[in-house]
């Protein structure tokens, strides 16, 4: 539940307000609109919802409690209705502006990093991306360069002066990734690792939660959740498609959750066409369709040569496609930017219906 | 397989190919591009085939005989490399424009149907839709007015000049739908419908076919290749979502189908992004996102009163809305529409394999 | 609704509540159970449901009005909580017995087809399939023998004592089917075509409704209200794969269906493990699965001589095969018989929720 | 590759092909079968193959070198012909016996698990099953009892004898898990948890690996190889249904899987209807499908007072059901354990393609 408190509640109201919640056994989570504070108490309430409900209400400075049905709480429109604008180096993600993540899906040396880099943020990139461990399906495949490939990256900044975002797999490698990188990555296959999202929670820098390939829009929102819930405000969403009985294409991007998730959350989103559809010639209308459906950045792969690429290669933009690609979603960004509408009052048209499903 | 012509081929040289074709027990399909025709032979070659081609090579005028693959032929742009252009009336659909068929889900009543299409119509709407006969999951609800909406299609077609699309569920009922509309529509339930989809493909009507919910995109080219090659070649294909875990949206729409199947046919593609989603509110959206993905138009579901509508009320945009999406997509196309460069070169870049799924 | 009424309503009663339900411009059913006559009311009841159910509560012999909310009235237990048994020359299906259809995918000629039913017949088949006219993707392979197949099956028919099943696949080829055969299957491609279901529904013999490969159980319980409500109470439902990410199987087996059809409807259900896994080395092991989950009896596909079969050879059994299949069935189903209790009862469990989804 | 080797081969020169193969950069891996030995050659052999397979030809003592497609090698039928038995306490699993792992979802106390403990040790269950650490979707909810919870386990073991299998969820959990339980568990969101699975490969105790909710079989498979090529060749598989569009069910349980996996791989699998499923009442009758499609066991969970749990209560089965249960599934595997055949030989039909999807 929220408990949205007056627009003149005191400092000393809105912390006896958190005081009696974590006395009843639940934490408060507060949050400073622009024109007021709402606190979202988390736990599980079970039968006990009537009572706290009507205790909440009668303490000072609170003007409602409103039950919420859903399960997320902090990532909600509800509970955070204005937008979440990450910031990171110069980068600003989330604010309207396009977002362009690019880069090799492999760090395999430093030459290859250093020509992708030099040539995605000479034509507008604004973080660059590259992997240093890899989640290989297969145990017998190149797995990455490791920590070579952060210290790469890490030099790749320097040159370029972009931010750069980067896989991390699993608890232990959070502190090393952390130390290179500037946004961790959470890949599909770990969406629902939670010791890594708690871990991913814990620290100072932003993350990138990509949707599980057999995940609903719900969990997705839940494992951000998670982030969120162990104190890192700063997620941005990733759509990389899931997996159907289509198999033309390597997944099926779901570029609906674009705008439902625009509705669902005030976290930022972006998609990744290079792995919703495993094949390079479909990466740029892939792109272009999903910032006109509101997105607030493309993921693309990048490689001077794929076919010699160590992972991904047949997904993976040439350099030239990368310009021809970023000339035709720059027009595209400028003429929705401000279509979308505002996302606050659309959150009010959630609650329709499904109906007949066919 | 196909049989390339040379240049310079006779008719009587064309003729005698396909009289060999037919002695063989075989079916030839000839297309007459730009330069040269090139003759597609269908049936089941089987282990003759070796033998076929041998023959058909050493035939006057034959420049060139070469096997597809492909389950489909008369669809695939190998056959037919430019697009096909459909005519009605005064619309033309895959010629470049932006085609936009609106109208109300139902036919529910005179007014209904006269109120909707002149709102569509002043506001840049191509083709009018609207269901005469509806399928519905349960045979308790609204199943149409039949005839005497056609009826009423007829007359909205006179007030407003455009052209007029509705659904035909069985091959009885072809020649009286043909008799009042302009375009037959194909519902997704009917997809693998085959005799209908042969009715269909004996009339002069161009039809359009929607993607079954539960089927390939290569399963879809062959149930157009079911109407082409029953003689009809004016198909035009709708993406209207397909099933998947995902529970959000009603379904969820698959737009790389759209550059997929520019590459792969040469049928004009329409997206409908009311049955994709199943909410008003993700229709514009996603229209915008079908038109940046490459589609040659889109279909939408407009009622003046959705809360009244009788079928699909929640996903049916009011007028004002429609208005909304209609001045927010033409911009959209005019800056795609040369950027998806040349379908024929880029056939060349399908046989691009898909590598690890993940 | 469902008006239930008393044990000691006479026929005048009765006849007088379905008198005002037509008054009020809905349809009775009405099921004579092995105590009580229960009545149900179908039709767009919408915001009149409480007024109905007052006025009928206060008619005479009526001992209640309940409102359900699924949307399959006469297939459902509710309504008719005894299971149907289909009675077809000698054979029984849902009666607790096993019944197991077996033939060739298509009929290719009669000295195929005869020594295939002689052979199932001789080794426990109690129903021969066979294919006449064949739904195919591809307008280009093998389209059946059509009505010189039906006359084979008669012939078989005669042969063997075995009533004969087959697919009919429009409306128009009704007439003949029937004509012919004495069980008529609607395929997985039309499960959603209404117009034939309408008419399969308005004949004397029993239908067999195999599941759409996209569709969901309650559709298909819909699909099989239309053919019940136009008429044809003798429907048996066959579950033969749905369509998911997974491709080493032609489609996924949804055995869960068998037991959870059991609880929702009072139609026998049979499983046809050759088309949901379209490798022959899978259909033993799945129809023992199938049989163990309760299923009323298995569909499977025998040809002489599969590396030689016009269509489905991958997945047809040899004869040695079916007579393997045919020795370890037998025992699982004379254990299980007693097994799964009493479905009325376990109708009243359905209602339990689903929960967290993972 | 497989390099066979000769049945008079010499340790020797079984030493000598290991070390060539160190030689050119891959990892050799031996397997000593009944009669001979065969050795896996994995890592990236790219261009390199036809040089290594000529190479590895000529040495002493090998008899044949095969190049296998297959991406899984340690997991597959042929690398290792014979069925791997997972041996642990008293227990045997996958040597033709029926293995029934049962227990809580979570432990909840000491008490509730004594209770549950005793009465399914009691009634035939060979492992127990409970919680500790567990994952759950909200991080609002119950989150498992941790350490607290092994100890439970732990003493249960000593009242009961049972090995007991309980799930780890993070690499630094493994010591502490493997310290108290027998067989470590890894859940179905953590099937492609690659830090994970390298954890557990390097530990002495057995592994159950649940199938992702979104994984291929082969994606499966492939999980499993980075256990066994980690060191740990006692792997478990456990199908646990995967997701669809059906939403009656929790899950789709995919029971093809198990007779195709006993022909990809040497590994027992098992089957969880519980969470296939969902619902309490679906849990006895796919119990017995699955055991009757061949599966080497079945896993459960069982509580005292289902509508008292803290996870899981709708598809946990009371006491009384669990006794129903296995009163049921003693004779079908007692029926089906001779009937699924020869894997080994099985195994060569694999090849078969899949033709027409429908």
């Amino acid at each position: 539940m929220f408990v949205v408190m007056a627009v003149t509640a005191t400092e000393a109201e809105i912390n006896a307000v958190k005081s009696h919640i974590l006395s009843e056994g639940m934490t408060p989570f507060d949050h400073q609109g622009a024109e007021r504070v709402v606190i979202a108490v988390v736990g599980e309430v079970g039968p006990r919802k009537q009572h706290l409900m009507s205790k909440l209400s009668a303490l000072a400075g609170v003007e409602a409690v409103t039950p919420i049905s859903r399960p997320f709480k902090l990532t909600s429109r509800e509970f955070h209705p204005e937008d979440t604008v990450v910031r990171v180096l110069g980068a600003t993600i989330g604010d309207g502006s396009l977002t362009v993540m690019a880069g090799p899906c492999s760090v395999e040396s430093r030459e290859q990093l250093f020509e992708t880099a030099d040539f995605v943020a000479a034509h507008g990139a604004t973080v660059l991306r590259g992997g240093a461990f890899k989640p290989r399906t297969s145990p017998y495949t190149f797995q990455g360069l490791g920590v070579e490939a952060l210290r790469y990256l890490a030099e790749a900044r320097e040159r370029t002066g972009l931010p750069v975002i980067t896989e991390v797999m699993e608890p232990n490698q959070v502190d090393i990734v952390q130390e290179y990188a500037d946004i961790l990555q959470v890949g599909t296959r770990n969406m629902q690792n939670y010791s890594l999202l708690t871990a991913v929670g814990r620290v100072a820098r932003p993350v990138m939660l990509k949707r599980g390939y057999g995940a609903t829009v719900e969990e997705w929102l839940m494992a951000a959740e998670y982030i969120v819930s162990s104190g890192n405000p700063n997620v941005i969403l990733c759509e990389r498609g899931i997996r159907t009985f289509e198999t033309y294409t390597r997944n099926t991007m779901d570029l609906a959750a674009v705008p439902l998730l625009h509705h669902l959350t005030h976290l930022p989103v972006v998609v990744d066409p290079s792995h919703a559809t495993g094949k390079r010639w479909l990466v740029k209308p892939m792109a272009l369709a999903g910032v006109a459906a509101g997105a607030d950045g493309v993921m693309v792969e990048v490689h001077p040569r794929p076919d010699e690429a160590l992972s991904d290669g047949e997904q993976s933009l040439t350099l030239a496609e990368f310009e021809s690609m970023m000339s035709a979603v720059g027009p595209i960004h400028g003429h929705v930017r401000d279509l979308h509408g505002d996302p606050v009052l659309a959150a009010q048209a959630l609650e329709v219906g499904v109906g007949e499903k066919h």
